[in-house]
């Protein structure tokens, strides 16, 4: 049977790049048939990664047979994995957050999770030699994630490892970071053809925080004002958002990728608390908060978060 | 602060000498101070292990710290650790089990997990080139880990990368194995110092199985008949241990390292539903059964149990 990988739900670059990259090594390397599958409609800077390396869309799942031999890529977590997940035959693991416990196997399997900014990075390593074997689109499709994940080398999640495989792909590739940076970022920052409501599920984490549930949601983009320019109506959208989601708060988080500043809307007080407790700020009166040199919410907002 | 290294409790020759070998490399090559720690007195096969090869026996703890920063090994299973392991500080996980579920990390952290028979042999690998550094005793340690866990290479468990490698290290120590097996195992099958609780609890994991709970105990042997001239005492002695354990029954079965195969102890009609509905056998009257060719309760046993 063909192994599906996949990634999270909301599919980012990495959780798009990844699979195509498991599933060609596992193919043509490995000789176990796989297929690269999505559980959700890319982003799109996604998109554009696919388009501009030549790579087809994935067809989308929304849930996985029992048995089904599957990969799970760039998460551990259940909770952004089919409700069936821990009935299909989990193979192999290859993840770089932390271990959230939940995901249950029936055997001893591979599990490979390492402290980097991107799983792409982690897949370079476990490839190894075999890498000189990978079409262009490939390593395209790595290096997009890399420079994804690491926002272009400015997240403080970025280690060594993964600037130093960026930075030898982009030159076995022949491609200037700095313009594919951009050109990566501009399709992301571009949200136009999105609602509100989906702008705030597109990257977007469920936390507990001080017995309160908060969907933990950010934008990155190199265009801040095109997204707080709607912020009457983003804030209009939380409530109603927060309640379908089975959660108490919406926190927005809007990434200035250039600037590396976060942007915190703030709409009521149980939000102006959450904003003054996790990051030493005063708000006042105001709705919205800046918070100078925050751009990760893995090592930057979620272990501060506090109430 | 220096880092502790431990594997599960009531520890066996891996769980003994893997934290004494991961210990070393965070010492020593990777200049992290570290120090192995033991769960529980290590079984006998695990002491003599130690005393050939001249190693300290770790000092036994029993909780750890908030913030401790901690390495788990050989197991993944909260209920085989400390009870306040999720508010240590988990800074790695090298294991070779199932995923069980239940653990929990403060961030991303290093997590290796690998289809094969030893932790020992997925160190092997990690430590790489650095093994040249490694004094005899780490080597020997190594060595008496793949081979305990292999059963000298008889589980099917073994992999040909556990046994590759324990080949390498026995020429490299100018070890010769069957010769050393042995010692090891009759080292193991000296039971002769343990109450009949002990043995029952020596080699145990508890399982869920149709809404049962079962102590699965398994009690390696070369000579099987020194623990089966005890079967009266043991099937007494089962009940209260059960009791204490928060289970429903202890299944005792006794590994013939030589000859190959179970015997489990069957003292009552739930015990004999479970062995024959698990290894489609009929028990008839006895009060044991022998399952020729069944050595490894993680391929052969925990897969098939049914109530």
């Amino acid at each position: 049977m063909t192994t599906l990988v996949f990634g999270h739900t909301s599919p980012d670059t990495d959780s798009t790049g990844s699979p195509l990259i498991w599933a060609w090594y596992l193919t043509q390397i490995k000789e176990t048939p796989a297929e690269a599958v999505l559980l959700g409609t890319p982003n799109t800077e996604a998109a554009f990664v696919l388009r501009h390396w030549g790579l087809e869309q994935p067809r989308i799942i929304d849930n996985v047979d029992a048995d089904q031999p599957v990969v799970i890529v760039d998460t551990n977590n259940p909770a952004e994995l089919p409700t069936q997940i821990n009935d299909a035959d989990i193979r192999a693991i290859i993840d770089h957050h932390k271990l959230v416990g939940g995901l249950e196997t029936k055997g001893p399997i591979d599990i490979r999770i390492e402290p980097l900014a991107c799983t792409a990075t982690i897949m370079y390593k476990m490839i190894g030699k075999h890498m000189a074997q990978a079409p262009k689109s490939i390593k395209g499709a790595m290096l997009s994630c890399i420079l994804s994940d690491t926002l272009e080398f400015r997240s403080p999640t970025t280690t060594q490892e993964d600037r130093a495989i960026a930075e030898a792909l982009a030159q076995d590739l022949g491609i200037d970071i700095p313009s594919y940076a951009a050109d990566m970022f501009a399709a992301k920052s571009d949200v136009s053809s999105f609602s509100d409501a989906e702008l705030l599920r597109m990257d977007s984490k469920t936390y507990e925080v001080g017995g309160k549930t908060f969907r933990v949601s950010v934008l990155e983009t190199t265009s801040p004002d095109t997204v707080l320019l709607r912020k009457a109506s983003l804030v209009e959208t939380m409530p109603k958002v927060a309640e379908e989601d089975g959660a108490d708060q919406v926190l927005l988080f809007v990434i200035d990728i250039l600037n590396e500043e976060a942007t915190l809307l703030v709409p009521n007080d149980l939000t102006k608390s959450v904003a003054e407790k996790s990051f030493s700020t005063a708000v006042g009166d105001a709705d919205a908060v800046v918070l100078p040199g925050v751009v990760s919410r893995k090592k930057q907002i979620i272990p501060n978060l506090a109430l």
